[in-house]
């Protein structure tokens, strides 16, 4: 029996018919049984594409991304889980794009959309906005399929909004699990999401609030570590002490990096913009403040620059358990000595986890593709057992 | 028997010999069976499509677009068209381009066009200039297939020239037919294309020339309206007036809005640029007269100025047949109050027809495809009966 | 017996075990048998496609396509070869990506690859860089691959260096050899690489580089002509000199365009830049120096201008053998009277020689898919003659 069999026989189990024709806005919006169907299906995926395995499911058809912010690794990401199943990206790029100064987002979601299968938005600038542009945009589709302006209605993947970065997360738990070989031995194992220090300004929040968001649903301990003012959206936090309360784990608040270090079994040092400061950056971007934003920018660099201390080091690393905590990172990282004077992570940390850092965002693909395939396929279980078994190669010669 | 069984059936007795290895320029060049077999090919793909039925013509092969002005949904649709056929768009984009200064067209045209089975351009910034790009370009990919240098001759979609903007007006058109529920119910129905006010300058004259130049031919009582200085090309005019001759419709020129809605059926309000305006734009440009052209750009918004009357507003759609005519627009429109302070409409008469709208817009990449299907393949009958008979999926899970 | 059942019975015949799974950086690491081998499968796939064939290798795939420097008929050659394989396009644009300050290739490399079949990089700015960064870049692929980052080890295609231009130099090898009907009437025919005079600054040495260093290999008498301080890199002086002894033909440098025209059977004037200006400009580059570089274009300006009469005349052209050598070059030219005032040719010998150029670069599509192919397929012999095989179409109807 192959892999992908074995796997199938496992989604059999799931309770996932709501998942198809649905959007995937945040891991909290789905149940445990959804999102280990999202891990099962990127994991056949991947074994597929292995064995030279042919997993397109579609003849034809668009899937279509939009960047309101720049990106490598999820425009990457997002184009390689189109491919694998057979769609073409469309990349809307708002500059080419004869987008009408108020064109509402309506208008723009239906006319990129008569032939899409999937919509992938990026959208994490702004508190407030991401997410709210990402329902917008999938509401107008919704009606346009009903008023039957649409053949289909196309569904959503979260390519990242203010709030949650779902295929990241999930690409970082997929990681986390297959590293420490299965669910069932996360119980107890500490996790620290700390911020950590760039030289940058205004890195969105999604990744801390998605990984406290996820991670607290494995009965993990889950620990957020920041300076005073980098809170991160409250509603996110009240989700991961649900969470854990739910799930037998813990979620806990520390206001220093040493002590969510201690210990833990797995750390996530990362750079992030104070939560007001982005309510008030929003405002001030509403308004065209040009000037205010400028003040902004350099009150937050100033601000930062007290944390230089907030740094995966060796010395902190060396708090951890065994001195040999997992290190995460989304990337790109802020590495000391080497892309800036001082980062968040020393070379020398980063260095030691290059294998397992690219092996983590090696999921993002096969995640963004499950979520795709659970979306799109009624009965994603046949899908998977006729992909297995058929002669169609991804190679043929 | 399917609705693609029927259309096939119809588009049997039609004379389209001339379509196979052609180009699409003009509605003009067309004869009325060829736009039949255009619009019947249309609701073919369109049918199959949402039956769940592979149209893929092409295992491979390269659509090229040019995009010599901005545009979202022209783009979006030659994308879907192209990916509904089975080809991949490969866009030229100059300013990645190492085209050289003073390389000739015919040298681009050769050198993007090895394995390209279409092409589409847009080019309708300069009067005089579009139409001319577009010929030299397919002379020029013409010679080289003549010449061995090329595999195949691609053929052209005009995706919007200086003079006529087939791929809108024919899905304005479709639209239109589907509204009233067939050609024959056209017969005498009033349509007012009219200039509407817009806070921007020098919108191409090829959507308001298309209309006069294809709505005349299925007995319909076309008026033009516009305020003085904002003639359309003398050409078209001559053309539509031939159309109404022989189709037993008519084509008139009003001075005012009120006279043109009164009673119409149909409204499709727009701005455009003054031709004369235009003309002496091009020159400009070609002389490098920056001065000359933001001098005449002034002057221009100040000519339109005056006409801020000339809207559609709420009392100019009383006027219209029981206050209910069809609104028409190639969007995106200028929304007085929603995008703009005075423009093209009202924000309530828009929002009302907002379905029919983008209903309206979801024609043209259906549109598209055909125009590429019968200049490709050289018996679309059987073609299309193929596409409905074969088990082949597009969605195949 | 099918063109390609000829070539594929070719094919067998030749040594081509290392060219499975391997890159393409410079025609002097492949051995005769190997180019042989690139030309046979290029013919092949022309023929197959010339027959409406379908050459689909790929079911699905990534080509990902980097282009450090702008392009047009590369960019377009590489998509035209992915998708005659099956392989969708695509490319890493580095403005629209999130490449960290500082990020390493290594990082990026991996992160852009993880459905990537192939990557074809151009990098051909500064001297001792492009070579480099493919390198450094296929060197990161290969370690994640080792460390099961990636599924498998995507192959790379040289879309030229700073050191060759292999797809170029093979495309221009294949027109020649077809020019002159076949590899064994090159014997003793004498072509010119000359430097010619353009406006324009600083283009690479890559392509004189690449001609010198693979047409020695064919018997030819190569002469290589430029004013003094034009230098191109000892290191591939000595190659050719090398490649001349072994197949009994001559590698030559003079000191006036007149003695390399001289009863010349091929000719190929083109500019480019002095090899010592290239080596302090990349210093200069490294150390941020504008002001350095802008001193250093002007003085390079000043310098060529003092060679316009290195111009591709009709006076030079009578100097060739019967006045009719062949005219070659890579596109685009700089055309006297045309494209420039004074420039690399005269506008008449340019546009009597338009078909042999274009059908020269014609060939550009067809070399890179068969680099791809070998690269990617453990028996071509066998691909080949399934394809020619198969009912499969390219344009099914």
């Amino acid at each position: 029996m192959s892999k992908t069999v074995e796997l199938a026989k496992h989604l059999e189990k799931l309770h996932i018919n709501n998942m198809y024709k649905n959007d995937f806005y945040w891991t909290w919006d789905k149940t445990d049984e959804e999102l280990d169907a999202i891990f099962t299906v990127a994991d056949a995926l991947r074994d597929l594409r292995e064995r030279n395995k042919s997993t397109r499911i579609f003849d034809s058809g668009l899937g279509i991304s939009i960047f309101r912010d720049n990106s490598t690794r999820t425009r990457f990401s997002f184009a390689s889980a189109c491919n694998l199943l057979g769609l073409t990206v469309q990349d809307l790029d708002e500059k080419k794009s004869q987008i009408a100064h108020g064109e509402t987002v309506r208008e723009t979601a239906n006319m990129v959309s008569f032939m899409a299968d999937v919509i992938g938005i990026r959208d994490d600038m702004f508190i407030g906005e991401g997410h709210k542009y990402q329902k917008t945009f999938m509401d107008a589709v919704a009606e346009g399929y009903q008023n039957d302006i649409l053949e289909q209605r196309p569904t959503l993947v979260n390519l990242q909004c203010d709030v949650d970065h779902p295929t990241q997360c999930m690409a970082d738990m997929l990681h986390i699990i297959h590293h420490f070989g299965g669910v069932e031995n996360l119980k107890g194992k500490k996790i620290a999401m700390t911020w950590a220090y760039s030289p940058s300004y205004g890195k969105p929040l999604s990744v801390p609030q998605g990984v406290i968001g996820l991670m607290t649903r494995f009965g993990m301990d889950v620990v957020l570590a920041h300076p005073e003012g980098y809170d991160v959206m409250p509603e996110v936090e009240e989700i991961a002490k649900k969470n854990a309360e739910a799930t037998g784990g813990s979620y806990k608040k520390v206001t220093t990096m040493e002590e969510a270090f201690k210990d833990a079994d797995i750390v996530y040092p990362k750079s992030w913009a104070p939560f007001a400061a982005m309510e008030e950056r929003t405002k001030l971007y509403q308004a065209g403040d040009e000037d205010g934003i400028d003040a902004l920018e350099k009150k937050l660099l100033e601000q930062n620059a007290q944390h230089k201390d907030w740094t995966c080091s060796e010395d902190m690393m060396k708090l951890t358990k065994d001195g040999k905590a997992l290190y995460m990172h989304c990337l790109p990282a802020d590495i000391t000595g080497l892309s800036c004077k001082e980062g968040e992570v020393d070379n020398s940390v980063f260095d030691r986890y290059i294998d397992p850092l690219y092996k983590e965002a090696s999921y993002k693909p096969y995640i963004i593709a499950a979520m795709i395939m659970m979306s799109k396929v009624k009965d994603p279980v046949a899908a998977l057992m006729a992909m297995d078994a058929e002669d169609d190669k991804r190679k043929k010669f």
